[in-house]
């Protein structure tokens, strides 16, 4: 299991000083990026790959809030993924049961035709929790 | 039908220059805010309203991308909603089918329980597209 | 004298309810986007113009902060510019004593080199508040 | 001396994939909230400590930019300090010459008006680097 964890800042609270839903997309984005960095990638070169002539653009998220953080709180985000034909299913979720989300990334080629996940990707993915 | 229209900022792209998936969330919450201030809420009373004695604090969201919009570009969000006994959805569409997605506020009172939505703030949505 | 309003949103804030002293940069940064379409400029082209071989990074800001503003306030502000050899200094005051700042943009060509301000640039400034 | 290092992130870029002028300022504050740890203080208790009855809000900020940063590259932030009789100047490097900057914070009261910092506040600086 990969976790990343980060302080609550300025700038992610609501005005009654309680962590911004807004803010939570963020910190799953950044758990994802090293995740990605984890598993063997640079998170550049995974989202927009020029070199190998395909990109994976996130094409949905979605989260749930469960309980409140605070400035200055901790959150502790655990990932988890399931990895289509075409795309990815990356999970969050925050310990303590505070919330949990998901961010869907889909692989296109250079006309932003969807595609199938390139063999060399699938193979970083397979091997990331074993 | 209520429309909020704002620009894509510094700060709201991706490192290519195409807007950002987490700062489609806090456009949806601007145009949230402003659409509250049409049918007659300020914002701050609407989210926690200490005298009343409720809040609506979100409960989960969710958006889905197709196109890219870029900075400077201009988006337009279309707001609808669906008022339950003790939640509202609210329904966000980006013109041109750049994006869509939705808001949950739940209605709690001073203890965090939920509760049915007062008969004052009904009244306000019931009224919104009349 | 040009001036740009705008509202103090969720994620401008501190935890306390108070705009967060980096938000204003953003205010100012957007104040000066739109000080720039209204003298005839596409911000995007401005700050990196590919087709003339210019560009105008911003190499230093600052800011003074006199009074408080909260979430949903508006904050309306002045800019006003002052036009040097190769550099423009962009000032910004926030109505009612609330705030002011400076932004400076210098005048490169395309290997990061300082360089005097083009004419066409220089004259859409001369006529700004004519 | 003090560090702090964190990376630029989606959000912290200029269209260009360059991290963006105001996203340093979030960074100095970053640095500075986790300074204060280092010294000893709760970030919150310092800037707005209700039960000794002081506060100190930032009063100014400036930065200047010598060097572009891309997205994911590491930022390590250096902070030092000068403390005068009311008021606090931190001051901000960012290795490799790429940027640096400044906040000013003051000590007040709960009326809003200045005091002589602390004797608390002040031993705790002074020890900082020792």
């Amino acid at each position: 299991m990969f976790t990343y964890k980060r302080r609550i800042r300025f700038g992610d609270t609501d005005p009654f000083g309680i962590a911004y839903f807004a803010a939570y997309l963020n910190y799953f984005k950044e758990a994802l990026d090293e995740f990605l960095r984890f598993i063997g990638f640079s998170p550049e070169y995974f989202y927009r790959n020029k070199e190998r002539g395909y990109a994976f653009p996130i094409v949905s998220c979605a989260a749930n809030y469960y309980k409140p953080l605070r400035y200055d709180d901790e959150v502790e985000i655990e990932i988890d993924f399931e990895i289509k034909k075409r795309s990815i299913l990356f999970k969050f979720k925050c310990k303590d049961g505070v919330a949990d989300g998901n961010i869907v990334c889909v692989c296109i080629d250079k006309t932003w035709k969807s595609i199938e996940i390139p063999r060399e990707v699938r193979e970083k993915f397979d091997k990331a929790f074993k």
